[in-house]
């Protein structure tokens, strides 16, 4: 079964993350919530929009070798908390040094910049492509795969995104069954 | 400022219920939580994915009156829980006789039918159509207005349905800045 890593940080973008992780588990991927607390049993953690979800780790118990990707959610403060946490940032260049895929989206390719592991063919939120500020943004697609690295643009594009993270980790079947199953005619 | 009701039981479905309230709250709507527990602290709900959402209130402390609306997300656990829970009926009973609004999603409309509000115009999630069993499903619209009862059809419309309430209770202006913000332009 494919595992993915899913940091939270306050401020977080609400659909975003549950969107990305709605479609992943319809996929049967096995997905963490992970909290940026050190202890454990720290585990609320609110959105942008004040809706508070509880997290299944925090990412200071939880070691690369365990996910096959990490996914970012957007937010501009979640993204700035993920930029600025050290231990999400080794997680970050971890699974970039292991070759292990690395999703972001909305604001939170700047989080994949600051680790160093952003390409130069990626799309973000377009209004956060100045802060971003990185060459080889896209405007074009809602999704761009670079290598590794999966980027998308934000709220609107999130359950696509997952979708598209299904049919990696998982395969074009379910993606496509989830696809119909959930009404994405759009994506 | 317009406030909505939203209860949640478990097994709701994650990404109809957080992309409605996301929208809602981006709009200035008010937007109360309601879990089904008497004890009032007792406030966290798990969703049909496993993804837990920590509610404001008990619909137990909650008045009729001090809203404009109740909206329902979907999700089969969670459309039963609502159908055959006596305090979420009795609620949509009283939206509907103080002609306050009443949204349903996905299977949710079933929770609507039970209560006896639901009228013969109206969509719900395509595959709960024979379980909802009620004339006047509409399979072309993603959201179908029927005097004060809003429909829609599953997660893949869930934005669209928040959308269309902040287009109702705060204004166009509004659903056009956060149809643009949130990159709705399927909607």
């Amino acid at each position: 079964m494919a595992s993915v890593l899913v940091p939270l940080a306050e401020g977080f973008e609400e659909v975003e993350a549950v969107a990305m992780v709605d479609v992943m588990r319809r996929g049967g991927i096995e997905v963490t919530l992970g909290h940026l607390n050190v202890d454990s049993a720290d585990d609320l953690v609110t959105g942008a929009n004040g809706i508070t979800l509880k997290a299944d780790n925090s990412v200071y118990e939880v070691i690369t070798d365990d996910f096959d990707m990490i996914v970012l959610p957007g937010g501009w403060g979640g993204t700035h908390a993920l930029a600025e946490n050290e231990r999400v940032q080794t997680l970050l260049k971890e699974f970039n040094a292991k070759d292990k895929r690395i999703g972001a989206i909305c604001a939170a390719p700047f989080a994949l910049k600051k680790a160093g592991v952003l390409g130069n063919n990626y799309t973000c939120y377009p209004g956060s492509k100045d802060e971003v500020n990185h060459p080889g943004y896209r405007s074009d697609l809602k999704v761009v795969e670079d290598g590794k690295i999966l980027t998308s643009q934000g709220p609107g594009t999130a359950l696509c995104f997952g979708l598209e993270i299904v049919k990696r980790l998982v395969g074009v079947e379910s993606y496509q069954a989830i696809k119909n199953g959930m009404l994405l005619g759009f994506c």
